[in-house]
């Protein structure tokens, strides 16, 4: 014990790091359930550290006793010098409650489990995980998993994930899944570009959450940007201002498992996730800045960019430079699908590219040399330095063979292609334009290729990849441009309740509260008697819609209980038709009356709403209104409160704000007060927990006059859960 | 000249193969423009051919005569023997023209034409391309070209590309631009897959085309997949022939470039080509059963997987096994971006799996094997016997690091992964299961892999491309399942024209010729007086439409020419109201008369449609309909006429045939009878010509009602332009 004995000095050197801080940089680590199987995580554990060059104390701790790789092997935890950083706990699910317990007593403020067999077994899992639970909550010890591989700091070699090879780099990573680690570092290696700094594989998330690895992660220096993969969130909302906090100095990029039914089925029962609505989830991110995996080898792609290159911060364009016409058609073409637009050069940067590139070059946007640098990779950087001049250029995607030149054509070349990359880097940097560089050449070893990814370039052998890179430092640069007028996803002070007896809100009281809240509901007039319908309708001069008010009438329309186009002279016969048939419909419903109202003027279906998202807490939704919603599926979302940004931006991924610039007979619809539309929606929702569901569908939208027809709003059950956040 | 003459008598041992089989397979090549600089594209073309071995005779060409690389220049064409089967043409634009010349009257019958600045350049070049289509109809002379890299034939060394280091494989690859090549080449040998038996590049095609090189290169028996990247087709049609008859024998893979706005702008300043709608290329490519890359980095890998991989030709489901729940959820979500639903398993086979994997494992589809494997690889082969065995099973994808275990644990259990690999194999081929294997280590070298691949698994390390990969294979399978009951694209005799002295038909008369042709329309009467339309509404008992009749209006609505919900009493007030406003509308407008319509019952809103495209020719057209179609965004297309298969997967395709299954209290639809309308459609626009345009939009359809509402056709101007083909 004399080793562990002179070590426990340095251990009390720094008590006044968190725990999650020390976590994270392990000052002494023990390995609890050491073993000498070389087969076994016990044994891997402790190679690992050593290997990975770990320079503080190890304290392997196992009932026989002995040494293990050089180390004295304690024989109980007790046995540990006060206050060890981490202990690795390499036990059956069973035997962690108390070893947890044993950890606490001697002073270790976090452990990560490495055993599954919890909650994603069923429900003998479930009960093992509610006594881990019940040990964290007893003894304030931190716990990363259960169900997990573990966490590596490689600034310090702390490698408690037994992988090896690991290169460094400015990504910190945290996952769900540990063979996640594997997949990036694979991949990784073949981008050859940057590596890890740090991971953390959080498994079941019985306590360390996504959140607070988030911001510890950010926190560090090495960090150049934040990879994620995640099945299911413990609290959304918590992830999303820890996000959009951490997003103001340090790019995130999550890739979500269980996005597709059959995915998300299988998440749960890997780690137990509660799953939301995956169209929340992906449109509440990109509120909060985090940048989107959409495919699985996109993670690594997407992270190294952001870690390497610098993002577009001068909202300009984007410019295609190609050595042929169908690298340039296929670059368009990605980035099309990514969504970037090409910006529109210059007449002088055209002429002066035409002189330079020769009469068979293209010089719109994409630029094409068509041959003209076969034998002069030169006029490469020549071209830069011009396009790079056009005001309109804020960033430079090369495409083609660059750096190829040489393989292509003639050894020689390689000469030239130096050259070329030493003007082009400098140009880039000194204009502060990132540069993307794809290349047919750029899977293998390439010396000019190297050194642009060391001078931050984003080279890939991929023209997709490329594409999705140029997408990702657009959108930071826009997230960055605009980070003062974005949510901090806090939730206001509840308003006074909303109250009713019924959790379905009649539609007049509906109406008046939405009114109330500075929602225009347009003309409405509630009608107890078949007399008055014909009055409203005779006065309101147009043809008018009716709808029956009734408790017991839950969808009006199958019913009956909707008549459209009514006539004043049709008024009495329709409205009679109309209860007959509701009650017919549903035997003994009451009926409270006939809202009336004026037909609106043609124009967009829109559907404005707003609900309470499992994980994410209340949202709204924006998207193609009318009946058949669901069909439509063009509905997006946002986190409320939301602002006047981020409505914007909402509105604009939808198909329907196609149909707001004016479509077909049309009138142009006023965006800036459909933004007002939604902001307000989201103030309501966030003001009023008791709010389960609102739903203003259609909206019918045509210029100024942005008309609610049918509106519905549910309260919960439980109308105060969420009063006290 | 010994040397040629010795030369000729071999040449001429072949004389009766066709001009494009010796294209493609030269016994013999003249290279006009030969060139001392190694720079130049006449001195690397015949350096490359000996390079690669080409065992045939080369005969340079240059008016300086010499000697080149060991071979005598002929100073001239006219000095080559008589029957050369290629000439491969290195010199400027306005040479050209008479060198074909020159080379046809020597008995050349093909040529390869490299030289840019033809018809991508403008005006000038467009002239220099009519003088080049000039001299191949006087001469006959067949070229691939011009603005091409060449052609390349492996099996026999005929390296007219001058490239290198191309690896030889089954891939027949047809691209529009050279550079594509080298993508092609690059990303194949990143996947450790098969290589290129043949390539061309068309480059402008002034005359060989797609659909002849489709069908020779198929003949090859080398070809085990045909790979191609092309902007624009000459004929569509005839390209959807010969790919309908290849893919009964080799699968073909098309990446087409220009799909996007900017791309196809950009497609176009390239070569020239022709730009239809991408929506139709896309659907009417899929209709012919070729598989469509959606991304450049999809082509390399797509078309090794056909020419590796066997298809699921049986018509069961897919199985993911996965050694760890991450990806597992992210290869479900993978696979269900790709559109492949995973199978259900049987209660036995997840039994055996069970008692094989123990309670941590995951037993549903995807199987997780939950680290079972990590000390046993065997298990892997087990599952997989197992899984095999359930007759829903009809392929299998391997998820996570399988063949990496030895890397990741201990290098001890290599041989445990090669024995699992031999059974796996086993297992697989014997019951004639396809094989595909995603696994983070695949980017490397690896010995359990290669052998996979050399025995017919796709293996790759993105599991992105792993489902792509399976989708293909089952599509490949259907396509051959289906192959007797798809279209050969011929287009039938014309039908005796529809005569009209007007373009656009009016709604009576677009309305008898439809009932004619045996398709619904419901019940119509067109009112000549305000007093018929009275008589008319009454006599339906129902509410109805109203809708002007008049040459002179173009868009009803817009001037208030459609009137909904007319009742009996309101009949003469809405038909005199109408009549007013239209005529103030569109002043001097003549009124036919009035087409009254009962109201079709509630349902949903779909489009048939029919339309003539400038590629592809007629099609026929299905989605959701309605006045916003065009943002509803959701059409597909089918070459016309089609056959019942294609009409059904067209339906399926659209986000509308979710509401035909019944949404809400809309009652399902009948698709045998909405197929029935879609193949009359095409039957009807496929045998008659002169309709340019052919609108049924809103179809409503409830039930086994599907009644054409609104109804439109279009004749052309020169109405008789297809009619001779």
């Amino acid at each position: 014990m004399v080793h562990a004995h002179s070590a426990s000095s340095a251990v009390q050197t720094v008590p006044t790091r968190s725990a999650l801080a020390r976590l994270f940089d392990p000052h002494s680590v023990a390995v609890i359930g050491a073993s000498a199987d070389p087969g076994k995580r016990g044994y891997q554990a402790v190679r690992g550290l050593q290997e990975a060059g770990y320079a503080y104390p190890v304290y392997p701790v196992n009932p026989r006793g002995g040494r293990l790789l050089g180390l004295e092997v304690a024989s109980s935890i007790a046995q540990l010098p006060y206050g060890v950083d981490v202990a690795l706990i390499a036990l059956p699910a069973a035997a962690v409650p108390d070893a947890l317990r044993h950890c606490a007593a001697v002073g270790i403020p976090a452990a990560v489990v490495l055993a599954n067999g919890f909650e994603e077994t069923g429900a003998a899992g479930a009960q093992a995980q509610t006594a881990l639970a019940r040990a964290i909550a007893a003894t304030g010890i931190r716990v990363v998993g259960p169900n997990t591989s573990g966490l590596l700091n490689l600034a310090t070699g702390a490698n408690l994930v037994g992988v090896q090879n690991v290169p460094p780099g400015a990504i910190s990573v945290i996952t769900q899944s540990g063979n996640m680690l594997l997949s990036l570092v694979n991949d990784l290696r073949a981008l050859r570009g940057t590596g890890i700094h740090a991971y953390v594989g959080l498994g079941n998330q019985v306590d360390v959450s996504y959140d607070e690895c988030l911001a510890e992660l950010a926190r560090h220096p090495e960090t150049g940007v934040i990879a994620i993969h995640i099945e299911g969130f413990t609290d959304g909302r918590v992830f999303l201002r820890s996000a959009a906090r951490a997003i103001r100095d340090t790019p995130v990029v999550v890739l979500r498992g269980g996005r597709s039914q059959a995915g998300r089925a299988t998440a749960r029962s890997h780690t137990a996730s509660v799953a939301g609505s995956d169209a929340v989830a992906a449109a509440v991110l990109r509120q909060a800045g985090v940048e989107s995996a959409d495919r699985s080898d996109e993670l690594a792609v997407l992270a190294n960019a952001l870690a390497s290159t610098r993002p577009m911060t001068n909202g300009r364009g984007v410019v295609v430079l190609s050595d042929g016409g169908g690298h340039a058609a296929l670059a368009a073409d990605a980035l099309a699908a990514a969504g970037v637009e090409l910006a529109a050069l210059a007449d002088d940067t055209r002429d002066a590219l035409r002189q330079l590139l020769g009469p068979a070059a293209a010089v719109f946007n994409p630029v094409d040399v068509a041959g003209a640098t076969d034998t002069d990779p030169g006029l490469f950087a020549d071209a830069v330095e011009i396009l790079t001049g056009d005001p309109a250029v804020g960033l430079v995607l090369i495409v083609g063979m660059y750096g190829g030149y040489h393989l292509r054509f003639d050894a020689a070349l390689a000469e030239q292609e130096a050259a070329a990359t030493a003007r082009l880097l400098e140009c880039t940097a000194a204009q502060k334009v990132p540069l993307v560089v794809h290349s047919c050449y750029a899977g293998g070893r390439n010396v000019h290729h190297d050194l642009m990814r060391a001078r931050g370039v984003s080279v890939t052998s991929s023209l997709d990849h490329a594409a999705r890179i140029v997408a990702a430092l657009q959108r930071r640069g826009r997230i960055l441009a605009t980070a003062a007028q974005r949510s901090s996803f806090a939730l206001p002070h509840p308003a006074p309740r909303l109250v009713s007896d019924r959790p379905v809100l009649d539609e007049p009281a509906a109406r008046t509260f939405l009114s109330q809240q500075g929602i225009d509901v347009g003309e409405w007039t509630v009608a107890p008697t078949i007399a008055d319908v014909v009055v409203a309708v005779r006065e309101y001069r147009r043809p008018c819609a009716l709808r029956i008010v009734s408790p017991d009438v839950v969808h009006k329309s199958d019913v009956g209980g909707v008549r459209l186009h009514v006539a004043a002279a049709d008024a009495e016969a329709t409205a009679t038709a109309m209860i007959r048939s509701v009650t017919s419909g549903v035997p003994g419903a009451r009926i409270d009356g006939i809202i009336v109202t004026p037909m609106a003027e043609p124009g967009v279906e829109l559907l404005v709403g707003a609900m309470r998202d499992p994980v994410f807490g209340p949202v709204v939704a924006f998207g193609s209104g009318g009946v058949l919603v669901e069909a439509r599926d063009d509905v997006t979302f946002r986190a409320a409160p939301l602002t006047d940004v981020e409505a914007l931006e909402m509105i604009e991924e939808t198909r329907a704000s196609r149909l707001l610039d004016g479509h077909r007979h049309l009138e142009a619809i006023d965006r800036k007060q459909l933004t007002r539309l939604l902001v307000r929606v989201g103030a309501i929702v966030a003001a009023h927990p008791e709010i389960a569901e609102l739903d203003l569908n259609p909206v019918i939208a045509s210029g100024t006059a942005i008309l609610p027809v049918d509106v519905r709003i549910i309260l919960s059950d439980n109308d105060t859960e969420e009063a006290g956040r």
